[in-house]
């Protein structure tokens, strides 16, 4: 079965690589940056040069999505990039255009924190889409980098499926009437996004889900039922959101970045400041299979499996990523 | 006839790229940065990137050799890029995989001054390649970026053909035995180019020719057949230098980047220290069919001039681009 994994921020290595050739997945969207600036981005894709080469028997890089299918053919697995937030394009535009020409394949207009095109989902206020965030997703348009606003805030998501030409995701979330989260998703921004032609990958992080690290995996199958039916089957995947042997300075930069020098939590708290205890059923590459079973089990066809483990992801990739010109 | 210029650095325009169109060139290696960093490059492709955008009606961004034969099909100037330093890659050596990804396709190892991989024509002192510079030989032959040695010095020139297990070439410079200036090249290098496999590209460049702005068209194609004699027809072809419609501050910059607080002259001096007076018979880009015209004058048969004045360097590029892995 052709697997897609819309989000992982593993602690890449061979190891981790082979377990994703056990576990079954196809191609994975791995974060290239949270908060790297544009001269930054670029020793990340250096650093996947290296990976590369060294592992080029168990990886390859997706500059387009026909590189899936090669991946697949090859018994290989697709790394294709996004960013967390917009610090690779600084304050130019022109950088959207170089990004995607390097590989930068989504995007997300924010993470958490307000910025330069958008508010994110941690602010008090929510000042919608910038100026420069007008003019950014109709680049992103233009060169065919995929709108993801899985750490926007609600006014600013709405905004920029308005503004976009083309379907806009979030590749890592659920739905707030499963589990009522910051980071989670309102039904009025999962039918707008299903509405744009988008989708929503759904997160296995503990923060994201009801009853955080005892969340069942029957649980799990109930909220994917549920949104098909909110969103329709077309519009649903997979984006784990994974950080597979992260050690804690590595959560602390997602968290806080250069922008603060008291501690920010996230999602967690000064008494709950680590790495959620993970899944019993999805602690590491391995566990797709475990997901598949649980889908068929909750009752979806073989085709509708399929559609939820990697053919939307493909087909997003098909139609988002191709230049406009 | 196919056409292709081994080196400008024009004032680059939508009048020039007509002008292009009307001289019949069919690619350019258009000069990308002489001082620029990592960032500052990035930059300079965004600028190409909306050239291309607004021309996109008579010129093409070329990042295989095979866009050559698209550009020509379509009636547009393919245009290649290289850099005339290595200050692209910084002190970086994953930034050569960046930039060759990027579209850079040739990169100088040094301009004039030492550089961190080698030493530049006019330092006094030439210390061949250093430390970096045999790991960037390395990994310029692995990712299929061509080595140029156009503003090297005679030693670190044939050290880096010795390195190399690709050609090297000279985009842009003329043989010492035709005008003795630091930026021509001995025989000596000019046999080692040819073993190589590589090409040397004739510039046009007043201050690389004999009697300077009144050299004659015969006496030019004079040194091509003589120069063809040395190395052999298929290591010869076009680098024009031509920096059509420059300011003088832009050959400030070239000459002195920001490395000097006193003003360095390059091949000019304080008396002369502007854009030498250019040749009657090449002054812009309409003026290849001229040099077409010196050369059948000379004797060269068809298939000779059509190799000096664009299959070599298509070959080079064929050869030289495609990554070794």
């Amino acid at each position: 079965m052709l697997t897609i994994d819309g989000l992982q921020y593993s602690n890449w290595s061979r190891e981790i690589f082979e377990q994703m050739r056990a576990g079954g997945v196809t191609a994975v969207h791995a974060t290239l940056v949270y908060h790297e600036n544009t001269r930054e981005t670029l020793t990340r894709f250096g650093e996947w040069n290296r990976r590369f080469e060294q592992h080029s028997d168990l990886i390859m890089p997706v500059y387009e999505p026909a590189d899936i299918q090669r991946a697949h053919a090859s018994n290989r697995i697709g790394v294709f990039f996004g960013a967390q937030n917009c610090s690779p394009i600084e304050d130019d535009i022109d950088m959207i255009a170089v990004m995607r020409r390097m590989g930068l394949m989504i995007m997300q207009l924010t993470y958490n924190n307000q910025s330069l095109l958008a508010t994110g989902c941690y602010e008090a206020q929510d000042n919608g889409i910038t100026r420069f965030g007008r003019q950014a997703i109709a680049e992103m348009n233009r060169t065919g980098m995929i709108i993801d606003m899985s750490h926007s805030s609600e006014k600013s998501t709405l905004e920029a499926i308005k503004l976009s030409t083309r379907p806009v995701i979030i590749s890592h979330a659920n739905p707030s009437t499963f589990h009522a989260a910051k980071r989670n998703k309102s039904d009025k921004v999962l039918k707008a996004i299903a509405e744009s032609g988008g989708l929503l990958g759904f997160s296995v992080y503990p923060f994201h889900l009801k009853d955080g690290p005892d969340c069942t995996l029957e649980s799990f199958c109930d909220m994917v039922a549920d949104t098909a039916n909110l969103m329709g089957i077309e519009h649903i995947g997979l984006g784990t959101d994974l950080c597979q042997g992260q050690p804690q300075t590595v959560l602390d930069w997602m968290r806080n970045g250069r922008w603060s020098k008291e501690m920010d939590f996230g999602e967690g708290n000064k008494g709950n400041a680590g790495w959620p205890r993970p899944l019993t059923w999805f602690q590491d590459n391995r566990d797709f299979p475990a997901i598949i079973e649980g889908l068929r089990k909750k009752g979806f066809n073989e085709t509708d499996v399929q559609k939820i483990m990697g053919l939307n992801w493909l087909k997003q990739l098909e139609e988002g990523t191709t230049p406009a010109i």
